[in-house]
């Protein structure tokens, strides 16, 4: 409903609408009207009243509110379905939660902070309020679990691609985070549940640091995690980004359910900065390290590397560019 | 607490044992001893009692308790905790369940029936009350989410050396399914929880027909089911059969976490009717049907299948033996 008045007062631009025009149109009384645009004015929108002329909005709030985001949304499946937490513990334990209980395809969990965001591995992910994208996608394609990991990659390239569209170039480090001179701005941690043969749900967890400070950072991540905003010198709407990634993901999203993995995985090539180099792996299922130079993905998406004893596929661990 | 007291009275085997005995043991008063006495009674125990002599087990029921099925048990890991229940819509559901709650590595749910019983991509399972074994397994192995599918090759082996240790030949069709004359003795359920690079945990879900007759079944299953019963012609002892399994199980299980899983694929080979077989694959993904031979399992124990346009991996799907 709220959804729909935002959308009847962006429509009307300048001019002023009618409370009485807005309640025919939603055919609901002129008071019902009144208590939404009171809501709205809570969620932040900055809306005019007069009581000749009726409504005008004079301006959205950079919150990223299903309002903001899903009107005008060009997808297919990501985002139809969208739930909206100002602060969580966690995108992806709500995400997890949702799928479990049968949310549909392409549902979206995105908050404006996370007390409890996690990374990889149950390390702890920097998510405060305002200042990044922090959400998870449900997903419910037809694949095999052996294929969930080139998901991952997916997501990685779809938050690269929106990048390109504020032009700022995107570098990912295997599996999925994306780099800026050697720190994090992206971190994506996939989930999933099935059976052998049959994937039941991926969660996509997708936090972005979008207008971060250098110094808002925790001392202990200042050498570690960068900001959108570092590389552009300004603040980004996020509003704008979560946007764009949502279509750039959606895309990508269409075309391996028709067609497979070979363009994200080509898009991946392009945007990587790990093959090539001579790199430090470590495992994550043992611990132990190894060096050797990155040369190729597999069909599986895994990291092929060349050491002294041979060739070694990488499934899962630490990459670090030597 | 019941479980010690008729691990007490097996102990006193043809002997009384005075109330007072048992209560010194447990440190309980008499009264509560007799209270224990009873519900044990209820659980289909026959325990004998005299004033002057005490309690003396008769008989003990072939119901899957844990007081019959983990006293003795030789094993480290699996069935250390264990949940019984008379009736359950699922095993898998609530060991699920119970995984996500944090329950160890190894803990057993097992059901003397099940009411919503289910096998692979949502079909039904049919698991009438006390006519076989219908339990699953939670495991936590330290293992990339790719390795999944062998965890439930080698519950399929552990049943099968299980079968052996009662003279009884199991035949293992790919993947999981264990057959006699074209039909299904066993069935087995893995699902899955984790990230990319780390399994949560794995839930495996196993319905051994035990003492089904063959008109006991439903009319639509008799072609394709069968009982262990059958094989033998005379009823089997659930309770044995199961703790054979466990230590089965464990022994296997033991060995993957040491070092991998090359015995589970010998072991699964020697008992295989489908490598160097003629077979018809239905895809599990898409749906659509191809003809070829079995040659072999590759590392991630999917099937390869000779056919008229090379070799193809089939991770999951409906295999039939031409």
């Amino acid at each position: 409903m709220r959804k729909t008045i935002v959308e009847i007062l962006k429509k009307a631009g300048d001019n002023f609408i009618s409370g009485e025009s807005i309640a025919g149109e939603l055919k609901v009384s002129r008071t019902a009207v009144w208590k939404h645009i009171q809501k709205l004015r809570e969620d932040g929108y900055e809306i005019l009243s007069s009581e000749r002329n009726g409504y005008k909005l004079k301006d959205a709030p950079d919150l990223l509110l299903p309002s903001e985001i899903q009107i005008g949304l060009n997808t297919k499946i990501i985002g139809l379905e969208m739930e909206y937490k100002p602060s969580i513990d966690s995108t992806n334990q709500l995400a997890k939660k949702l799928a479990y209980h049968g949310a549909a395809d392409g549902t979206i969990v995105v908050a404006e902070e996370q007390t409890g965001g996690k990374g990889r591995l149950d390390r702890k992910f920097f998510s405060p309020r305002g200042k990044g994208i922090w959400f998870s996608v449900i997903l419910r394609p037809n694949l095999l679990p052996k294929d969930a990991p080139k998901c991952t990659l997916m997501a990685a390239v779809a938050v690269a691609e929106a990048m390109k569209r504020f032009n700022l170039k995107a570098e990912i480090k295997w599996p999925n985070d994306i780099m800026h001179d050697g720190r994090k701005l992206v971190g994506i941690l996939t989930e999933m549940t099935g059976e052998i043969g049959k994937i039941s749900y991926i969660v996509i967890g997708v936090g972005i640091n979008v207008n971060i400070k250098r110094k808002e950072f925790p001392k202990d991540l200042r050498d570690v995690a960068a900001s959108l905003s570092e590389l552009t010198g300004d603040e980004i709407s996020r509003v704008k980004l979560f946007r764009a990634v949502l279509e750039e993901f959606d895309k990508l999203y269409c075309k391996i359910n028709k067609s497979g993995f070979d363009e994200i995985l080509k898009l991946w090539r392009k945007y990587n900065i790990t093959l090539g180099k001579n790199i430090r792996v470590i495992s994550a299922s043992d611990g132990k390290s190894f060096t050797g130079k990155a040369i190729d993905l597999n069909a599986d998406g895994a990291l092929i590397v060349e050491t002294k004893s041979g060739l070694k596929a990488v499934y899962a661990g630490d990459v670090s560019i030597r």
